[in-house]
């Protein structure tokens, strides 16, 4: 297994103690319950922003804690729902007057925890709001979901939402925007590689060496259908029409686009598929208002890419505006 | 070969018209000279700074063009240095009243065409200072280096020489400062794969299973020894030892860190190292007061990490704090 870890059984915890310490003087790190929050929440004037998903997929979503984007992350084990009494205690510790908004990325699992988790804080009398994030294209039910799977457009719901927040939204109002950003976010992944959850220490899938899954989920969840590999441009092409049919986008709608890297695949080969989807857009009409191009949601160490494209309006391009800060950073 | 590229003799050129495409308000790309650069750039009240090394290491350094960082940047293939007319082109390009600054990492191949790039310029009556780098304390001489290599350090002394040409600081002063900021830096890496360069096809090295190369080289090139893999925290232990030694770092030192990934090792397993790091810096009395953890300078897709450690004061602090903005952000 060839991965940075020590003993397996500790990756996640030691993973957020790096985090927590790399960042001192804004987070707050709970070991007891897997929780990392920002250290100045949470506020009664504010509505707080929580998430809590398997690990795995780093940034998302320990590393999106910070003032614009989330209050505070539970995380599970690697490709594992957090425990439910996680997931009470993050509610309970960011507990606020406003209520507390929870972004679910639609999985079984982590919808039944949640649910759960919030009917045992609404009995203590926490307000809480519930939005759904599935923009995964690729297949309408999967291994572990029923409907779609949520995946790196979760990035999009957050930012938007926790703007908002900052700017005196109710509960209410966030939770109809976080479906309107999760009704108009549409995504697809492609995989050239497995990966190894340290725990397990073998791949999670195999694949071939001249072969490739497109529509991959981010728990190595089979897509569309395996194909030969083939040249970056043909790739991005396939998967730009499978995401631009899907909403669908139209010419003369204004978009962001994500070209997000599974953890595997550097800045060259992302910046090269970009050059591609760029090319694309311009062929279909659209216009890309805003681009992110990096690592948002991984899966481990895979080496593998997906498309996000986001349909702007108005409110939604003033709220990307918004600042935020996170860890991951570059300066 | 597992990477998102069409005709490999693209691989660079299609990389560069991605990074423009993403960046069209604030970067120029002149494709015959291989260079991008600030569009706002240059202007004769202040010293442009410029590199030029082989691609491969993204997002060193052609996406640390921006304002508070390089003002262009010129690169080579995967692993070879530009074309001596193309770094001339480039001081050409920058040129300006207050001189062109060259930070150029110790390789010969790189030495040797900007050594003639800048004799060339020079009897145009461009003043050009330069700045070798050399912070890697792996090996004394390597494979295509005279003296030590130039690896991720070379981020603090672009981040410091830029800040301060911003302010105003002459040429003079700004060689002077990028030696100094060379000779606080120190930097060792450990590689757990090889990579693959799209144009040869195959890896550049082979390793085992079980086997790490400890100080490896951004080009593959071999390091102190190869090891059997072991825990993440003994690595840590072995290199921090090795840097800490070499400056040597002392007790009540103030210093910065940074964990630098390879292109394939993701963020999880970077803020897993950051802990030991942290906790090494504690037993060894050193001040931890800036953390960089992300990739920074890569190996194409390698799984490997390097740990930079900075010493810092009050100078150079408050460079590393002025406002920059280039290609790689999150939001």
């Amino acid at each position: 297994m060839k991965k940075f870890v020590n003993d397996p059984a500790n990756f996640v915890r030691e993973m957020m103690e790096g985090l927590a310490l790399a960042n001192g003087s804004t987070l707050r790190w709970i070991p007891e319950y897997n929780i990392i929050s920002r250290a100045d929440m949470p506020r009664n004037d504010k509505v707080s922003i929580i998430q809590g998903s398997g690990s795995g997929h780093e940034p998302a979503h320990i590393m999106m804690v910070g003032k614009g984007m989330l209050d505070a992350a539970c995380p599970g084990n690697v490709f594992a729902a957090p425990p439910m009494e996680y997931c009470y205690e993050c509610i309970k510790l960011m507990k606020s007057e406003r209520g507390v908004l929870n972004l679910v990325n639609n999985y079984q699992g982590d919808r039944m925890v949640w649910d759960m988790a919030r009917e045992m804080a609404e009995a203590d009398g926490i307000k809480v709001g519930v939005v759904i994030i599935d923009d995964d294209v690729a297949v309408q039910n999967s291994t572990y979901t029923v409907g779609r799977r949520g995946v790196a457009g979760n990035w999009f719901v957050i930012k938007c939402c926790a703007a908002a927040a900052e700017r005196g939204a109710t509960l209410e109002e966030l939770v109809s925007l976080g479906k309107k950003v999760n009704s108009v976010v549409r995504t697809m992944g492609v995989a050239l590689t497995s990966c190894t959850p340290a725990a397990k220490g073998t791949a999670i899938f195999e694949i071939g060496d001249d072969a490739m899954e497109v529509g991959i989920g981010i728990h190595g969840e089979p897509g569309r259908f395996r194909a030969k590999m083939k040249q970056a441009d043909g790739i991005v092409d396939d998967v730009f029409d499978a995401v631009v049919k899907d909403l669908p986008f139209k010419r003369g709608d204004r978009v962001a686009v994500m070209v997000n890297g599974m953890g595997g695949t550097p800045f060259s080969e992302l910046y090269l598929l970009y050059r591609r989807v760029a090319q694309d857009c311009a062929k279909g009409g659209l216009e890309v208002a805003r681009n992110y191009v990096g690592s948002y949601c991984t899966s481990l160490e895979m080496a593998g890419v997906s498309l996000t494209l986001l349909r702007l309006d108005g409110e939604i391009e003033k709220l990307l505006d918004a600042p935020a800060e996170i860890p991951i950073r570059v300066f």
